[in-house]
């Protein structure tokens, strides 16, 4: 049991929320067949993935501006693309990019959201940009009270700056916020702050083969398999 | 007619979305009874609304540090209750300060969000703070898709860091932005940036005597008298 409850969930969002693996597969998949292209989509995405914190530590280590993930994923896109000898023109890259903001939620996600935010205050906390997260809400139908996109801070995760930022705008104490998360390490990160930790495993999150994240490696406030079992343990 | 028709509306909260002089009243003159306190709670009201530009030139003049509405609020309210010898401890204060996250919606706000909503990115633009109009839009059942305060930029309106800084995270061109509000001035200021402009009359905002944004003083892309007839007019 959690002892005093929180009054503001945050939900780390690729693979806690939405299942951006085979949403990915599935939406390049069926772009490639629309335009004729043949390419193994699997490994693409796997790879696109792949690239994700190489290019946030780009940006965190300041060898780069700050950018939004927005237009990281284009980049490391335009880049795998080349590598593979895919022709891809710049509008193709610009549409493909943008598939981040179509992932779809895990099935337990929207009913356990709904649950939650009828009591708590909920929103994510995510390295994407408020635009993509904002697009991505409207069409999965999650229901956010707010939306903390990285943009807001400047930073990513793990900065101080995101998870104190969003304190802060919420007029909160780090120990009135919980962060819901499936990756360890943002938890490690969000605990050494002073807020609360709800670790929820997706262990199909990296495909069948995952390896890592697979069970709580520390004793997490909770630890739960679903959005809907995070809602019957906070009594929502 | 609007001509191409916009992405996102932004939309003032304070008279526009929410009715703040007959919420407070009702609110304090029950918070009164409860405690026992006689005041003239209308003009408390209006005087403490009084304050509100003031209070936040100070801080668009650099007088001030960056101070959230939600303590420019607090501290306008004790400078009242100490000239009209109301002896209220600062508990009290703390807690009629934050009623402005009680105030109820016009009554077509809610219905209108939420049709506009489903064809359009909706959020407010407004000089509250994240915290007050999340915890508005939870009691008052506004349902949003971003929220932006004034705290995600430390600008109050008209400053141009507000209206640029709300494109500039949706990622949209001003031209594709529409700010809805009831005063002219806000307007002015959105237009002078090149955002798309709604005014919605209010004309009992401030109470049945109100003698400022009765109508449009320019010609607003759209002018209605509710957020229903916004949604009408703009296909919603």
């Amino acid at each position: 049991m959690v002892g005093a409850v929180p009054r503001a969930l945050l939900f780390d969002v690729f693979g806690t929320v939405v299942n951006w693996r085979s949403s990915l597969v599935r939406h390049l998949s069926a772009f490639g067949l629309e335009r004729g292209i043949e390419a193994d989509w699997v490994s693409l995405v796997d790879a696109w993935r792949g690239a994700y914190q190489p290019s946030m530590d780009r940006v965190r280590r300041g060898e780069l501006a700050w950018t939004v993930l927005d237009d990281l994923h284009r980049s490391s896109l335009a880049a795998l693309c080349d590598e593979r000898g895919l022709g891809l023109d710049g509008a193709a890259l610009d549409r493909m990019a943008l598939l981040w903001r179509d992932l779809e939620p895990w099935p337990d996600s929207r009913p356990g959201l709904a649950r939650l935010r009828a009591r708590f205050t909920v929103a994510p906390l995510s390295n994407g940009n408020v635009a993509l997260l904002v697009a991505m809400a409207k069409q999965a139908g999650l229901g956010w009270d707010m939306v903390f996109g990285a943009d807001l801070f400047g930073h990513y995760k793990p900065d101080a700056e995101t998870y104190l930022g969003a304190c802060r705008l919420l007029r909160l104490e780090p120990g009135e916020v919980m962060l819901c998360a499936a990756h360890n390490s943002d938890l490690a990160a969000a605990r050494a702050l002073g807020l609360r930790t709800a670790f929820m495993a997706r262990p199909t999150e990296y495909g069948p083969a995952q390896s890592r994240d697979l069970g709580p490696e520390q004793e997490w406030d909770v630890v739960v398999g679903s959005l809907e079992a995070l809602a019957d343990r906070l009594g929502a």
